[in-house]
């Protein structure tokens, strides 16, 4: 049986794209991928299966027979955005080596708040030698927004390390045994006592309707008195205006930014200069390219057995 | 019986020396420990054991029938030559959770070299969007210079957060099984190996006569290009000139220094102000004064028992 084409839509540079493409060639040698550009019209309207990364609507909207889309990326709220409620089933990236890396470095920014890193930078700036009272992880509470793909692997690695987690969710979790040692809440009711008890407070939740602005200036207000900030997960959770503030007054100590509303960060941006904020260009969770590529995989070769959409997002959720 | 008391000697400030006393009080209630100062004339000539931190050398000489010396540092190079060749057994501090906290400090400035901070620190102060390449651990080498009580905790904690990790003593380690994972050389001749192929090295020997000047212009041009150097261990192991003139010519990377020749750092030291250094003061491993004190307090309850000085320093070997 000729299978059809699977189709790459993004608008990605020529080298990426490339990296893409061989890895997901040499993960599936059986499947032919092929740049929306290059299918001839018969292919458009055979392919069932598209591979994208922030693609151009108006060239999904050019394949009739789409039974479903496998996002490159974890985060999907501009696909879910872009394609609108009519769209096929949209399969996002859940990649145990992102999940990985994305703990990792969540673990590596609490350390370095944990251990003053920030303030003895300020402190070498000026010559001033002075010790900063040691806090112990085990008298550190790291509160995680979000506990999902990426929010539980960081909560283990974070228990591993000794830390006290904290983490809220939109549901209550299920009880799976999977995080033991973290204390979990759930809803609008739980979130500010998490806020008010954290001493470093992690964003790791999706971008949706329901997260946006979420972290504004009443919800800093919450955070205990001299926590710290981490948001790895989308700009536009926070509040910049409102994050300033709250830094300005004192009333937070420290910001360590991987993500803002618009990215590249513009150079005229207050973020960039600002003492107490540490400006990471989007690298917390960096591809790579051939796990992704084999998750990819999997999820095809799981729907050309059973014909079974992979588990996709709630478009209503919006993750 | 009536024990003679536990004379305590040391040139700490008024507010430190209080925060001993009373965990050593708390640790020990069977045993009076008392500073020099208030020692009658017959106390001290009857006093078997000392608990020390930076003692005057000539208040130890007025104790004749010392046993032994507990020392309240790891590190005992300034004791050791204060003290001389006549003087009696020192017995330096072995805690678990200083080996805790500087295992933890080794990781925490490895995730911040592996995760490249200082060059996005560097990046942000130019307003400058760019992604450097990601580095696995799995891909990285920390090579560990000492592996004692310290340097074991940390390549434990390195290989179980995935580094690659190299270690190099003086004398062959014992194949306990306590180094699953650690590729080890020793003496003279295992160190090119070890510095050339370590992207991360970490300095955790003690300050000896053959560790002085240890890693000079010589022993820097060995390491990889590109590398970085962690020293947590004592400032003149590390020759500051050779190292400067190293980060300079753009053969090393970073640095991040905990220790110095002269501790504050003098204010002059080009140290503080060079963009390739981490200055940290002294902070990597913070004394625990309760976990201090439940340590000497065994020390001193095994030598009532049984009358034998604790594990002491090797005076000719200097640790
Ligand atoms: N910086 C980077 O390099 C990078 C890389 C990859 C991804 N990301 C970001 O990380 C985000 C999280 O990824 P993931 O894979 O962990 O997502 P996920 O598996 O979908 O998990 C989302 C988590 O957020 C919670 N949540 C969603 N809406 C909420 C609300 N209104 N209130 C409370 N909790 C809510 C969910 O709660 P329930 O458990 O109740 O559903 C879930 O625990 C992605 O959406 C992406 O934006 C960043
Ligand atoms: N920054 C801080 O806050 C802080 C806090 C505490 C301690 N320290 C420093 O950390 C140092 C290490 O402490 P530790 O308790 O781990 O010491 P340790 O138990 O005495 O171990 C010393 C290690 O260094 C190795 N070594 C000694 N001389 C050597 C040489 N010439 N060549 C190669 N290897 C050599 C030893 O090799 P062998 O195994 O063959 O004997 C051993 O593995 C202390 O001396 C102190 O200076 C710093």
């Amino acid at each position: 049986m000729q299978r059809t084409p699977i189709a790459f839509l993004g608008s990605l540079d020529a080298a990426e794209e490339e990296r893409y493409r061989a890895a997901l060639s040499a993960a599936m040698p059986e499947e032919v991928v092929r740049p929306f550009r290059m299918l001839t019209q018969a292919e458009r309207a055979a392919v069932e299966i598209a591979i994208v990364a922030n693609p151009d609507p108006s060239e999904v909207a050019q394949l009739p027979r789409l039974a479903w889309i496998q996002s490159l990326w974890a985060g999907v709220e501009r696909l879910v955005r872009d394609l609108g409620p009519g769209a096929p089933p949209i399969v996002r990236l859940v990649d145990p080596e992102l999940a990985r890396t994305m703990a990792e470095a969540v673990l590596a920014w609490t350390y370095y708040l944990q251990r003053d890193m920030p303030a003895y930078r300020r402190q070498q700036e000026t010559g001033l030698w002075r010790q900063r009272p040691y806090r112990a992880p085990a008298d550190t509470t790291v509160g995680l927004l979000g506990l999902g793909a990426l929010g539980k692997a960081a909560a283990q690695r974070l228990v591993q390390a000794g830390f006290r987690v904290a983490a809220w969710t939109r549901s209550a979790p299920a009880e799976d045994g999977s995080l033991a040692g973290v204390a979990t809440a759930f809803g609008p009711d739980g979130l500010p006592d998490l806020l008010g008890r954290s001493d470093i407070v992690v964003c790791l939740l999706p971008l949706t309707a329901e997260t946006h602005g979420l972290l504004d200036a009443g919800r800093l207000a919450a955070m205990k008195p001299g926590a710290a900030l981490i948001n790895v997960a989308r700009g536009a959770i926070v509040v910049t205006d409102a994050l300033i503030a709250a830094l300005d007054t004192g009333h937070l100590e420290h910001a360590v930014l991987d993500v803002f509303e618009t990215e590249p960060l513009p150079t005229a941006s207050p973020l960039w200069r600002h003492p107490k904020i540490t400006v990471l260009p989007h690298v917390t969770g960096p591809t790579n390219h051939g796990s992704a590529a084999a998750v990819v995989a999997s999820n095809l070769r799981a729907y050309r057995e059973t014909r079974r959409v992979p588990a996709a997002v709630d478009v209503a959720r919006g993750y």
